[in-house]
């Protein structure tokens, strides 16, 4: 959306698709055809200079900085929700508010974070990551090694498996696009590639497989193909420019981008070179659920392409008829966001959204799309497609494969659950409350 | 960086300028590469896998999840300075770590503030911004209301205009990266382009500047051409994802992208449309120093091409000889970085530095050179060019210019204290210690 500064017609900015879906380029045509657009649904108050007044903010001294910055106290609610606040020995989720956040990636205090025992408080000095098993040369980095390797940043979304499940229900579950498609966050990770690891290990040319370990206690595993670790695999050190969160795997993690978000172990100490599959826990039970032809939805790696709107959405009301910006986050597995495109009268009729640029591969990727609403129903999606040309399939279509659930899917051993990549729909009632539909 | 898979010769790996300065391409060519650059220097410890022994948080239940997550415990450290910690009635700054970040931005709780009269603590419920003055029609917003305009997201970089004020000094101040040049930060900004705005209130033709003042207790104003404000000035209503922390502004702040930091005037409650300059305080007397000839050099808003290297900084010594990564920050506020070469031998001989992609215009762009230290004294230094051909000029060339303090800076009271944009020179000692000296 940057550089071109073209200013279309007025002609090109009217509505382009049912229910008041105005021209994406209304964006690029700068600020008279937006206050055309708005004409007769002004956003702002008029008001005399003189009427300004002091408030009490502005007439006494403010507070000192801290040395570490945090959010404004009226921002209290822009927080992660948590499965389990008490930290009972059981799995912990904390899901990312995507309807209080925009942009185009996730701020580390509300990167989403499963934990199955905890965050392991780990001693940054003393941790190692040891390279072994099908090697020539076994090799043990301090986080002070790993840090004069050549590294690299790349943006990229994480997503759990288990993210969307709630869709798998027979009946739409109501929630905010939070507590349904929370489970998934972005961030800039800086590391030491994994191949530039590999290669000073020596890999033996039999192995086929690695399998990583996290050092929590109940060390995660899960096998991962040399293809992947040769690609574009990191040892992640930083993310979003600071050192990893410790529920985001302080201080290293495994970063396989596309990838289902189990498999990018955090708190990563070892990497075992191996010619098969561990078949480790997770990798055999949770994320291979059974298919409804009987077999495991097993291995199945990538994190394919979707989207979800995020502004307007449940728990987000419309205060009336006007213009309002739809806006989203669409990420796929295989590569860049191509295409996003957006309805208001539920599939009947289409507008593409703006993608905010760049455009990273295998990252979150904003939409944004202006919108005349006139007061009346409407129902909102959104469906994406990726530069390899893959497209978002439809809620019928993955149903039909993979089988649904007849309530609300809770926790991710029930099936099906995983990898759910169809649109989601939201109903816009005349009040401009906003409800979960299936449309 | 990323894309171009083709594997270089080992031969283009060698070493391409003094002091042992390594062909950017290594990051290009792989772990194999690299594992033959680093040949006779392993920064890993061979280790037999039956080494790996359990860690205390290993074999233990790990911590609840917080719903707003913070850094570990371990990285208490990684933190603002603060120059009037307890909020006295006077200038409060808090600068970034560079040394201690790496990545290509800077997270929330670590972008720099400078605050003439505190944080005001800002209800956004009643904040208001009000455009007026000469206008056709004055405009009330609400945070609400500018929430529904269409939004745009850019990374850019904030810099005062007194960073690396102490550079100015006569004999080189010993400090670290976070010392010399913490008032500058890069961020993700999110919000609605103030042309949108202006164009709604529509402007009398006769208007040539602005003024915008902020709702703090000083309510500091800045006077900022219409040009500007009609380019690519935008109203922030969001940071890195989330809203503007207090320090930078919330709930909303003007951005003006390459521009002197306090322009960017933050708690922005009102913009007025005007024929001539306020003439206000800090553009009158902080931000108007006094050059040698005996004008006041005022109205120069752009900050220039910058660069400086990170790492290794004062404060982070060598731990012996052997392979590095030399990494740092490059900016201009006139566009993308084109180029960066670095120096280990004091500006003898230089190699060209690998730059992190995508590059953004007028943001933190990171480069990189791998460095293989044989322990001798070095000295390291950082140059920058923008797309518009701009390069860094030397330290001598500014003072020419400007002039210099015969004692460290301070306070940007003191002349000459604005806009150093010339280079910073590290030493290493033979021991792996890091100073500041001028080269």
């Amino acid at each position: 959306m940057s550089g071109d500064r073209r200013t279309p017609k007025w002609n090109d900015l009217e509505v382009v698709a049912g229910n008041g879906l105005l021209d994406r380029r209304v964006f690029l045509a700068g600020g008279a055809a937006f206050a055309a657009a708005i004409t007769g649904y002004t956003l702002s108050e008029p008001v005399a200079a003189q009427q300004l007044v002091d408030a009490p903010w502005s007439t006494t001294a403010g507070l000192p900085i801290p040395d570490y910055g945090v959010p404004s106290r009226f921002e209290k609610l822009v927080a992660r929700t948590l499965s389990n606040p008490s930290g009972a020995p059981r799995t912990q989720h904390a899901r990312t508010p995507h309807q209080l956040l925009t942009g185009t990636f996730t701020p580390n205090g509300l990167h989403f974070v499963i934990s199955h025992s905890g965050n392991p408080d780990i001693d940054p000095g003393t941790h190692r990551l040891v390279v072994h098993g099908m090697v020539k040369r076994p090799l043990s980095f301090t986080l002070d090694a790993l840090g004069r390797y050549p590294m690299q940043s790349r943006m990229t979304f994480i997503e759990c498996g288990g993210n969307s499940a709630p869709l798998f229900s027979r009946e739409p579950v109501q929630g905010t696009a939070q507590a349904l498609h929370g489970l998934g966050s972005c961030a800039e990770w800086t590391g030491v590639m994994l191949s530039t690891l590999l290669e000073e290990a020596g890999v033996d040319p039999a192995a086929t497989w690695l399998v990583a370990e996290g050092a929590d206690s109940l060390a995660v595993s899960r096998s991962v193909p040399i293809a992947k670790a040769m690609d574009d695999a990191m040892i992640a050190l930083y993310q979003n420019g600071e050192r990893l969160r410790p529920g985001n795997g302080y201080p290293m993690r495994l970063l396989l981008p596309g990838w289902e978000g189990n498999m990018n172990v955090k708190w990563l100490r070892r990497i075992k070179l191996v010619d098969m599959p561990a078949m480790s826990y997770y990798e055999s039970r949770t994320y291979a659920p059974i298919l409804p032809n009987g077999k495991a939805y097993q291995f199945y790696f990538l994190q394919e392409i979707k989207s979800f709107i995020t502004h307007p959405s449940p728990g987000l009301s419309l205060t009336g008829p006007g213009v309002y910006e739809i806006s989203g986050i669409a990420y796929s597995g295989n590569g860049r966001i191509a295409k996003v495109m957006v309805t208001a009268d539920g599939g009947t009729s289409w507008a593409q959204a703006a993608l905010q640029e760049p455009v990273h591969p295998k990252a979150f990727t904003r939409f944004r799309v202006p919108w005349r609403w006139d007061g009346t129903p409407a129902v909102l999606q959104s469906r994406a497609w990726d530069e390899a040309g893959n497209v978002q399939p439809t809620r019928a279509q993955i149903i039909a494969q993979r089988g649904e659930t007849a309530t609300a899917v809770t926790n991710a051993a029930a099936f099906p659950s995983q990898h759910y990549n169809g649109p989601t729909s939201w109903a816009v009632g005349p009040g401009g409350d906003v409800t979960h539909v299936y449309a």
